[in-house]
């Protein structure tokens, strides 16, 4: 850690050739710009997410890991002049994988690659060997009545589509959610899908189911293929699956919190952040150390040398993947949403914005029109429509009306490694990595030093 | 077995469309490039393969799969009407994964994704721990003096090079084969390796090592990466590392022939195959199924309906990956060697053949232009260089005098795949498998009509 700190430091003094903060909006946007330029030539965002990747590694909620990464959050945020650095406590759900394995039996016995989905229930010890049925869509096993799948093992195959928009990802994933619950009311004794991965390779993707359901487990792309094609062969198909795992229905969890407080109005609060937890295949760099990465890099390269004029609060959320963290950062912060300013989490990997959607009717505000100054040189659209979702943490805060950001990233690449053991530093390319920093470092530098307010965002259109 | 025969035998109806074979070299020409056309258009050597990686998988040499696929090998070979259809028993020795894990302890607690070097030492039951010394280029360790890494592990994470002529392969496998040697050598407890692997995802590449060695095993490209990230921290790195293996001096395996008999010339004799054993991670789609199902399918359509003029003999090799199989071969059949007229092995994958080396001297030579002719329409350099080599497993029958031919696959994506999990039958195309079928089909042909002698080749150019 103390590396860190003194990589940070280096850093950090660079940062001080950034020009003062201008009184009036209309002085935003050259310095704007010149905060972005510097976020483009900036290393920090990619020290802290090769110290997390390499220090911490993998840190499922819940695991001696995550611990860890509880204690670098803290390290990272103070050795980079963060004020106010705090945990806040939370309990959780969490299950934990245990044992797993997965082969078939009859009558080409063969080792499958399978990663077993969080929530999911066990086998019983020493696993269950059953019958597999073959679906090439979830339709075809929604289409199966009650008890259709008696004592079998139903296989879902259909593959997920590769979008930019990572929209492929939405329109497919009942089949890991929903799946082992919609299985077992049809009678069957485990399910399988496969991975909801935009890759061909072996590796399975791991991802959260809703509790109830019956033993489950994610296929690599590969085995899955391999599973229709011994089952078109006509033959029974028999599985053997291990799954073990653990539940602890209130485990400990952490929102890791650090200030750089406002100068004018240190109570009105711009709520930035990545979730700090991951899954445990890979070491989490895309998913989501990326998201802190930016989300604090960003936040110091906003404010500079000298304080904003408000404060800017960067949290990593500490159990987005199984659910709870963004929940519980809600309830504690519920009594404050009015001094909320906007809020924004990154949570799409590491690869470039590509849009950004502002809060609904800012676009034409002056200090929005600051910020997209900024955006034709680092390739983003500033599109009119509203946001519709911020990213899963801070849910809870936009419930409750706080105004709220959404970054597109390209998300071509991220479902190739989402969730699987790929998803590791070697994937972030740290020019990319960079564009995002300059994105939000422009977008937190203008809204802390200028006085919009996106609750009434007519007004202040108006009003300038 | 029964569906593939099945299939096996509507392909060979279409076959039955072929020209009847012309009595003059002069005329092969024309018949070469229709044998051509129907390969491109032919699935035998799709359905041969998925066949084989479906139904037996990985079949590493020693165990039941590979037993499997010796009666697999005999029912395809029957099941397209080759004759004399047989195995041929050799013992070779073996080396037999176990049980395996490796994790960095201290000071970053992380799994590492490896695989144990064929032939390597087991560790103590239970595993040993250790400090690592990274070496970023093999030769930096190889620099090191006797007793320089006493009680460490050693670990090299020299990258390969992605080459279209597989070069890089060569010009880095001493890292594996002769790593643990030389590890040993300086006092190492064990060896790490970066995976010969030109992909930057999980999974490690298997492999053999020289025997002799200490514990060695292959690292993922990415955790190659972490370890050197970690050990560039400062702080001393400790690796666990269980590696479980058993070895056999005398395991049994076989070699599985069939042939299509010469009409005029059953004693004259064209060898070819591919190697039916695999390494065990994946299902040996493209190491070596790909070869296997080439060899078998081009074999038949060369032939067509009617018995070619000299015989075509399929050799399904079964000991390549531990060698073996061609040095049994070879001692089993030196005595016929004067009668093999042309030897040839498909084992670089399913990319498509870019360059042929025909037997030196031979390229004038009237059934060489008429195989010649039909190159241009695959998109096939013809080399005027003599072949350099032919593929392990005709080595043997090389050094005895054998005439042999080396097409040149596409090895650009080749090394992604081999030795790794992600060796599996989705990853060839079957556009490209058809495209070397083409290739081999209308070599064999051409060579099986004619009376062309490679070992004569100038007498043989200037009769014409």
């Amino acid at each position: 850690m103390r590396q860190l700190t003194l990589r940070l430091a280096a850093t950090a003094a660079v940062l001080s050739s950034l020009a003062v903060i201008p009184a009036h909006a209309a002085d935003l946007a050259p310095t704007a710009q010149r905060v972005a330029a510097q976020a483009l030539a900036d290393r920090t965002a990619w020290t802290v997410l090769e110290s997390l990747t390499t220090e911490v590694g993998p840190r499922p909620v819940g695991s001696p890991a995550m611990t860890q990464a509880r204690d670098w959050g803290v390290a990272t945020l103070k050795g980079l002049g963060f004020q106010n650095v705090h945990v806040e406590p939370f309990t959780t759900p969490v299950w934990s994988r245990g044992a797993e394995s997965a082969e078939v039996v009859a009558p080409y016995p063969q080792k499958l690659h399978i990663l077993g989905l969080g929530r999911s229930a066990p086998t019983p010890p020493g696993g269950l060997t059953a019958p597999i049925v073959v679906f090439r869509s979830y339709q075809e096993m929604l289409d199966q009545p009650v008890g259709a799948l008696k004592g079998k093992i139903a296989v879902v195959t259909q593959a997920m589509r590769k979008t930019e928009d990572g929209s492929g990802y939405g329109a497919i994933n009942a089949q890991r959610t929903q799946g082992p619950v919609e299985a077992a009311k049809r009678g069957a004794v485990a399910y399988l899908l496969r991975s909801l991965s935009t890759d061909d390779n072996r590796e399975p993707h791991a991802g959260a189911a809703q509790p109830g359901g019956i033993p489950a487990a994610a296929l690599s792309p590969v085995d899955a293929e391999q599973l229709e094609r011994m089952a078109a062969r006509g033959k029974p198909v028999s599985v053997h699956l291990d799954l073990q795992s653990s539940f602890n229905p209130q485990a400990q969890a952490w929102n890791v919190v650090g200030e750089l407080p406002g100068r004018e109005h240190p109570d009105q609060v711009l709520v930035v952040g990545g979730h700090l937890d991951s899954w445990d295949p890979g070491t989490g760099a895309i998913d989501d150390g990326a998201g802190v990465a930016i989300a604090t890099a960003a936040a110091k390269l906003a404010a500079g040398p000298n304080p904003p004029g408000r404060t800017i609060r960067v949290v990593m959320w500490g159990s987005e993947e199984q659910t709870g963290s963004g929940a519980a950062y809600a309830a504690a912060h519920k009594d404050e949403v009015g001094k909320i300013v906007v809020v924004g989490e990154s949570d799409l990997g590491a690869d470039q914005v590509w849009s950004v959607s502002l809060p609904k009717g800012s676009f034409a505000a002056p200090a929005m029109t600051a910020f997209r100054s900024v955006l034709p040189g680092l390739k983003v659209i500033a599109s009119r429509a509203a946001p519709r979702e911020g990213g899963s943490d801070i849910e809870g805060l936009m419930a409750l009306g706080a105004p709220f950001v959404d970054f597109n990233q390209d998300a071509t690449r991220y479902f190739d490694l989402h969730h699987s053991a790929d998803d590791t530093l070697d994937k972030v390319k740290p020019e990319n990595l960079a564009q995002n920093v300059a994105v939000w470092a422009a977008f937190l530098y203008t809204v802390a030093n200028s006085d919009i307010d996106f609750r009434q965002p007519a007004q202040e259109a108006a009003s300038k």
